[in-house]
């Protein structure tokens, strides 16, 4: 929305109906873009280096190696989803500038197929051509706010904050690290991998529960239910790579 | 889109304008969410196992040792972002349905509001109150579509498609599975992980290379530019659990 208050001057609206929205709060839950991208790293950095250190551990390897194999493990990851990440959002920050100047110039060149389109938008809401007109005209006469209205409601786009990227790359990948770091505490002070992978299960198992507990609280889903839906995964993925790595060995 | 479609009857916009519609195809990019998908997966499949192998075998481990961990890994990776992308979805599903049933009580409840809210939204792209009056009033004649406006224009929200989850979490397990099996399948056949690593390094970078480049055609970005960035993330992820390794085995 700060977008197109930026660009836009803000007519006021009428007093009685402004009134209103002081003095009515709704409460709409919006997980800040921070705390996702928290959740993204600690998911994958709780899980994956414990079921490989997990799955190791069962095919005999020694702590030295488990520890060596999760460490390098983390490292990848956190540089592959936080880089990743990061090229994402500075593409999606690239698609959005190519939108919005292909909008542009669709606004110069064809308005009337451009006038049609918002027609069509606000005809799917029942609203008949007498109702929409007013307002078809009155973007029309103002091309800044036709443009921002074509990007928000014809293509859905929002501008992206250019600081967000770097920023989302870091969290993730330090989200990430920290969350590895967990499963393979217990491996770097206990050398046979078959004790350390006890602690290194209940330590885990913890950690998921409550951190799935916490992920529930922030995203507005039932706190216990997403507790036991992240150990779960923890539990099948480690499943998985015990197995797995039994086979491997024979 | 497709959810407005389905729940309010089109009224037909005017004829000249649908024309115009009908004869100007506006050629604005969308990738597919299964192209989006496939590209998540591929990604990190792509670049962790394909690290964690080289680290390993820089730290002198041998391709058992490497086939296990990869193998154990990809498995791992697969589970936690297979099922962790599936339950984010229906995360997602339950935050949609709770944000309707909101909006839909305080409709009921707080109409005059509501109608303020509308009020504000068009407001903001210039559009005067004698404009804008007649649509306010349309919509709350017509409480569906009021309530369709009201998610998609004040909330930003999109129906998800029930099917999208499981859909989406089958794409990228797999996808994660196969970019994975890339950098491990020289280690199948060459038992001396100091050769397979250099095989395993040739045959990923060029993978990575070529994945950058179709991402960066499906993105629309520019596909050369995008198939270095892959191939760096990979030579990054590699070299940072190549050294880490060869650190913790001293």
């Amino acid at each position: 929305m700060s977008s197109e208050e930026d660009k836009i001057t803000r007519i006021s609206i009428e007093p009685e109906k402004q009134s209103l929205l002081d003095h009515h709060t709704e409460k709409h839950f919006t997980a800040g873009e921070i705390v996702r991208d928290i959740i993204i790293g600690v998911s994958d950095g709780l899980t994956v280096p414990f079921a490989l250190a997990a799955g190791l551990s069962g095919a005999n390897a020694s702590s030295s190696i488990v520890l060596t194999a999760g460490i390098a493990e983390v490292a990848a990851g956190a540089i592959s989803m936080g880089l990743g990440g990061y090229l994402a959002a500075k593409s999606e920050a690239d698609h959005y500038a190519r939108e919005m100047k292909r909008e542009q110039e669709e606004i110069v060149a064809v308005p009337e197929t451009e006038a049609a389109e918002v027609a069509e938008i606000l005809a799917q809401y029942g609203i008949e051509p007498h109702e929409y007109s007013p307002v078809v005209n009155a973007l029309r006469k103002n091309p800044q706010a036709w443009l921002d209205f074509m990007m928000r409601f014809e293509l859905g786009l929002e501008k992206p904050d250019p600081k967000r990227a770097l920023q989302s790359a870091f969290t993730i990948a330090i989200a990430y690290v920290l969350g590895g770091f967990v499963p393979l505490f217990p491996y770097m002070f206990i050398p046979q991998a078959l004790d350390a992978v006890v602690a290194s299960v209940v330590i885990t198992l913890l950690a998921l529960f409550i951190f799935g507990y916490g992920k529930g609280h922030f995203t507005g889903s039932k706190p216990f239910r997403s507790a036991f839906e992240t150990a779960f995964i923890g539990a099948i993925a480690s499943a998985a790579a015990f197995c797995l790595a039994k086979v491997v060995q024979h």
